[in-house]
């Protein structure tokens, strides 16, 4: 599989198991190539609203530009919605980390495998909480 | 153009006048070809949320297959959003119809370009209004 289909098969596994938990969720058209800010899948329970950034990543660490972490957060901001980074590291675990627990290496965030692990909330617990 | 790509182009810009209104909003990828109820638009202001089905037609008047229409409030129920039909008709005017401002015909829910015109919202007045 391509990068993108990989990254396109991942979402719409995270977009089954929101509605398989009774969520709402959608995959974004065009998300890293639209003019305007968006997210890769928003999500809302009747309550809660979700704008998720994902990646699929073999490495132990995934980067992201800044500006893609501002326009997570702008979205969010505007729609009304809690900003949430998913990652998908080789453990095929999914992990969701608050732009406050990414790190900010030089012009960049990032999260480790390791820091996904300590700070991040497994699925259940991102449906399961109020933040 | 394409019949595809028409709705595709329209969709944009309903984006496109959501976000110079001060809302965010995205369109839905493969929101006609999806296993889970979707919208074509989800927009949202920070308060109030609506999902959107968007239609553009040369016709006099729109028909929606029933089930078109119970996938487009299961989601909104679901999600948490207010359920819009948005129709493009030759005018090139944008008509907002809540689900109840349909008719029946049979086996399919329509919505007439006078209708439209009668009992629909302008996008000033979808994004105006508290329902």
């Amino acid at each position: 599989m391509s990068r993108k289909s990989i990254g396109t098969a991942a979402e719409r596994q995270l977009v089954g198991m929101f509605w398989q938990a009774g969520w709402a969720a959608v995959r974004v058209a065009g998300s890293g190539s639209s003019q305007h800010p968006s997210p890769d899948v928003v999500a809302g329970d009747g309550t809660r609203k979700l704008a998720i950034e994902c990646k699929v990543t073999e490495a132990k660490a995934k980067y992201f530009p800044i500006d893609e972490i501002a326009q997570l957060e702008t979205f969010a901001r505007t729609f009304g919605a809690e900003p949430w980074i998913g990652i998908k590291f080789k453990t095929l675990t999914w992990y969701f980390l608050a732009v406050e627990d990414l790190d900010r290496t030089g012009t960049q965030f990032s999260a480790s495998l390791l820091a996904a692990k300590r700070k991040g909330l497994l699925f259940e617990e991102l449906i399961g909480i109020g933040r």
